[in-house]
């Protein structure tokens, strides 16, 4: 299997407000306030597209910098802390626009072909030390995977609901009326090396996203950044209220305080060497008719030591 | 004319000392310091490939969300603080890499084909709300203007000199033995729009680069990224020590407290309509023998209004 679009771009978003406001507590002592422009705009940054690769290809344990806890010094080896995260991601449709030319959120509908789910694999302890001031970069470029097929935005049609209530109003050019979330149940399966039966330590829902994804496609293009078709536009984790709603195994485990247990009966606070993470999604309607997302599986493998 | 080859990822980094010490100076009243990675890795930022442009191409001002002083409430309109970035860039040669390799700097000499000029227009006040905690997005996917040239490394080989020092030593990935630092004349011209004659306003040189090239290849494939043929390795800002060797408006001008004069008779703090921007760069050695760079040339247009 591959890919199923040349991408030519992917943008990473941050959009769930639980997600954010779960950031905010754990490392900055606030809440959603640590970040004063998320209620304003849909905030974002710029991925990797050469590492995008399709569900079921292998994610290696990255070696990079990290600095211990009571340290100020760096030190070279192993990530400590290998994250997933649960995302949803847009592949962008339509011809090029040209360099120069805005979309606003009300003109995007045409510009958004369909979601995949999307795992944005992460290298906490690097990212904790490379992403002051210019965002996370290595610690997120050692692969990101992505479901096979592409699910439409028309045959999502069905399974739409109200947008998440945003205040304060955002600008014009982020602003829609129609609705444009999907009830999207989501699901996290996380099976060790040596075990047979995997243990869902999430149940999610796309609907908490508070920008929806015609918004990040004003946000993307406001400066006047073109569009190609196959760029790919990720939501940011998806978390929900619930302690079993969450998006990644840092809010899951809540940094490590509250470990997960397994139907293994092993415990875990951050992914361990073998561990297989599925995440996948579907849509059920109330006349129970169902369309898939297929799955997003990936297995992590140890580091390989240095030469 | 095309870009010399088509771009799959886009990384800028931030390698210049005297830029960062300035940054650091002017943004957090500190110094290099500041950034506690800063002299253990070269850190950058994953850039947009689609709004990477060709010299003579000109750039729109942007609109953007931005945040006036003594306000703590952003404002959506057209960005009041555009500036140049005089930067270097290198294309990435060779065959794919896999995901999970790693390229050491000392075995990175095969993968770097050679340098390219460019200017990395940058919207401060866009930048300065939209940068925590993921860094650069909209400030800087407005348009990047490369020369429309590859110098190789090959042709550069008489200009090497020595690396810049560097303490503490890095980990050993980052380390290399040889000389990769070149002896790349810089120069930047303004000129405004009823003005026929162009100003010099900066003279600097690539070789006040901290990292070099084969340190920012090794980070960026650290944790396992994938390299592509045609990928771009931005140099960041190249600033020197004097105020005339500073490689973009916001240190020029020192964050618009000391106006530049033009030969126009103009001052100028930061980039205005109309201006257009050349980097220039050349190599010449003892025996006078010359190789250029051709010129990266952008025309900053005015803002296009809302519909």
């Amino acid at each position: 299997m591959h890919v199923p679009a040349e991408i030519g771009d992917y943008t990473d978003f941050f959009s769930s407000l639980y997600h954010a406001t779960n950031c905010g507590i754990m490392f900055l002592g606030t809440d959603i306030n640590a970040f004063k422009n998320w209620k304003h705009l849909p905030i974002g940054y710029h991925g990797r597209s050469s590492s995008i690769v399709i569900s079921g290809t292998p994610i290696t344990r990255p070696y990079g910098q990290t600095v211990p806890a009571k340290s100020s010094v760096p030190e070279f080896g192993p990530c400590r802390l290998m994250d997933f995260e649960l995302e949803m991601a847009a592949f962008v449709g339509g011809p090029p626009t040209a360099l120069g030319e805005r979309i606003a959120a009300k003109d995007a509908e045409d510009r958004i072909f369909g979601l995949v789910l999307l795992n944005d694999w992460s290298a906490r302890d690097i990212q904790k030390f490379e992403y002051v001031p210019l965002g996370p970069f290595t610690s997120k470029n050692l692969g990101t995977s992505i479901s096979p097929w592409i699910v439409t935005i028309e045959a999502l049609r069905p399974y739409i609901v109200h947008n998440f209530p945003q205040d304060p109003t955002p600008f014009p050019y982020l602003r829609h009326d129609d609705k444009f979330n999907f009830d999207i149940k989501l699901e996290v399966d996380l099976k060790p090396e040596n075990s047979s039966e995997p243990t869902t330590i999430s149940r999610t829902n796309y609907c908490y996203m508070y920008w929806t994804v015609k918004q990040q496609l004003a946000q993307q293009t406001v400066t006047g950044c073109n569009l190609r078709p196959g760029d790919l536009l990720g939501s940011g984790t998806i978390s929900g209220e619930r302690p079993d709603s969450l998006g990644c195994m840092l809010e899951l485990s809540w940094n490590g305080t509250k470990p997960l247990r397994l139907k293994s009966g092993e415990e875990r606070k951050i992914l361990e060497d073998g561990d297989t993470v599925t995440l996948r999604g579907y849509c059920i309607n109330d006349n129970d008719v169902r369309i898939g997302f297929g799955k997003c599986e990936g297995k992590l493998l140890p580091a390989v030591p240095l030469d």
